[in-house]
């Protein structure tokens, strides 16, 4: 098939892990690849496309993302989120975001409407009320008792504690991710992300980090990832699997070893959902479950688990 | 040259962009080189060496990094650093973190004593003082009056004229960076900066993003990055260097080839200082300068320009 009579294309992942979703989770992604897929339709941008799928997993609270983020050690929920617009490989970001119930559209006005890509902190959160971007709800706005004391002085036994601490259920608790191509053949992908438990204040993770756990090129595709994201911005993933489609690669090939080159030389398990320029597509992780989904024409699935990637 | 036998390498930048270094910037820089040459030659690691150098830089107050910052739009100096070891592909970042008068050294805590790799804000501040890192001298500390107004809908006009503006003298300002190869043979890489002219509190550039300003990879090399902050993470420099170096670019045909392909897509110009696994090395730029210099056994050199990249 030529490049621009393809269908459009939307993916998505909420998160991956060792424990399958919920019905309410599968259910939310359904309306989530039913909102980005109607836009595509109508001949919407593949940016516009991944924004709302997202904004979708980001208000229904069933993911750890937006209204649904876990709080970091001192009892508040910090946002990180990301896009990127493979067409001009713009990109904005927000990281360690407090209150705001929709991360990604925050990101998009860092990319459009500031001279700067990254915005983190207070700055974030004044630049999306500046725009009216709703709030997070009172109640989980409101910083929690934190579980931990974290008054000074009693980090370091802290720090020892985490200190070579893996993860490991970062996986668990549902980053969301989306990656799109257009009727014009555009590329673009997003990603959001809550907290993690065991997370200190400040802790910022792969899923806002450009090249890590999210990138776009219409010259190669886009990917969005989630899993470890000490280990995936170690790796430079996204970059990584977004290079190696330019080189041609098909997304499973791209993303098959880079997934198991991260595990071999770092550790850390992860997903990524892929889409070439080309509009071939891949849904791979390493733990046993992503749950996500995938609409492209009349090849449409959402499910649990995709393609569990294995060492040779 | 067998590759243990080729003696240690380092290279420093101090930033790039259209005006020459001051001579006691250039002083500043053979302090620099001075430091992780001797502990170079003394066994030390390449990770030990750069962070040593940069924390030279940071020291001096003559770059924008540490001590010589520039405040953010709010009169406040917010602070970026990065730190990656080719050896394990270990790293660490912090970034918006005020107070602290070596930036280098809370990425390289960040590393070592958390399980995390990137704290913004507050949070690596808090970090650095419960480890003893030196503050910046009071008066440094202190926030100035802002030269802008950024009460709460005051921003929206700035944002307006702030907005598509390229922020050409980022690159003057004089972001810091190393990279080495120890006598083992493993490289590392470290960056550092402050602010630039006209920038929102909490905006962050390439230098604490891996990927982005920093990388480095005991298969491939090590890179650290300078010049328009936003454009780099968006072209992902240094992984996009270090990954063509380990399919057997040099670093020269590496670096000239990203630089120019990250100004025709998506403009900006950079710096860039490249090592390659084998001991090869490169000190790029498409400014005008890009005050560094390095040492490598009998070859030396300190200079406010080395080798202009020019389009075809």
């Amino acid at each position: 098939m030529k490049k621009r009579t393809r269908p459009p294309i939307l993916l998505i992942h909420g998160g991956c892990g060792s424990t399958p979703p919920t019905a309410s989770q599968l259910k939310t992604i359904e309306a989530a690849l039913d909102r980005g897929e109607t836009l595509l339709q109508k001949g919407t941008s593949a940016l516009d496309a991944v924004e709302a799928a997202v904004v979708v997993l980001e208000k229904s609270g069933r993911f750890n993302a937006g209204k649904g983020s876990k709080r970091q050690m001192d009892g508040i929920a910090r946002m990180d989120a990301s896009v990127m617009n493979g067409r001009d490989l713009s990109a904005g970001a927000v990281a360690a975001m407090e209150g705001i119930l929709t991360p990604v559209r925050a990101a998009r006005l860092v990319m459009e409407r500031t001279p700067h890509l990254l915005l983190v902190g207070q700055s974030a959160e004044r630049l999306s009320r500046l725009f009216h971007l709703p709030p997070l709800p009172p109640s989980l706005a409101a910083p929690k008792p934190p579980p931990h004391d974290l008054s000074f002085g009693k980090w370091e036994p802290l720090f020892r504690k985490l200190q070579g601490k893996r993860d490991d259920e970062a996986a668990e608790l549902g980053t969301v991710g989306a990656v799109a191509r257009d009727k014009e053949g555009n590329v673009a992908a997003a990603t959001s992300t809550g907290g993690i438990r065991m997370m200190l204040p400040g802790r910022v993770g792969d899923s806002p980090l450009i090249g890590a756990g999210t990138y776009a090129d219409n010259l190669a595709g886009a990917v969005s990832m989630t899993g470890l994201g000490e280990a995936i911005i170690r790796a430079g993933l996204a970059k990584e699997i977004t290079l190696a489609m330019e080189g041609g690669d098909s997304p499973e090939a791209a993303g098959s070893s880079a997934l198991i080159r991260m595990r071999r030389r770092i550790g850390g398990e992860a997903g990524a959902i892929i889409l070439s320029a080309e509009g071939d597509f891949a849904l791979l992780h390493t733990t046993d479950s992503m749950p996500g989904g995938y609409r492209a024409g009349r090849r449409r699935k959402t499910a649990g688990r995709f393609q569990k990637v294995m060492e040779d």
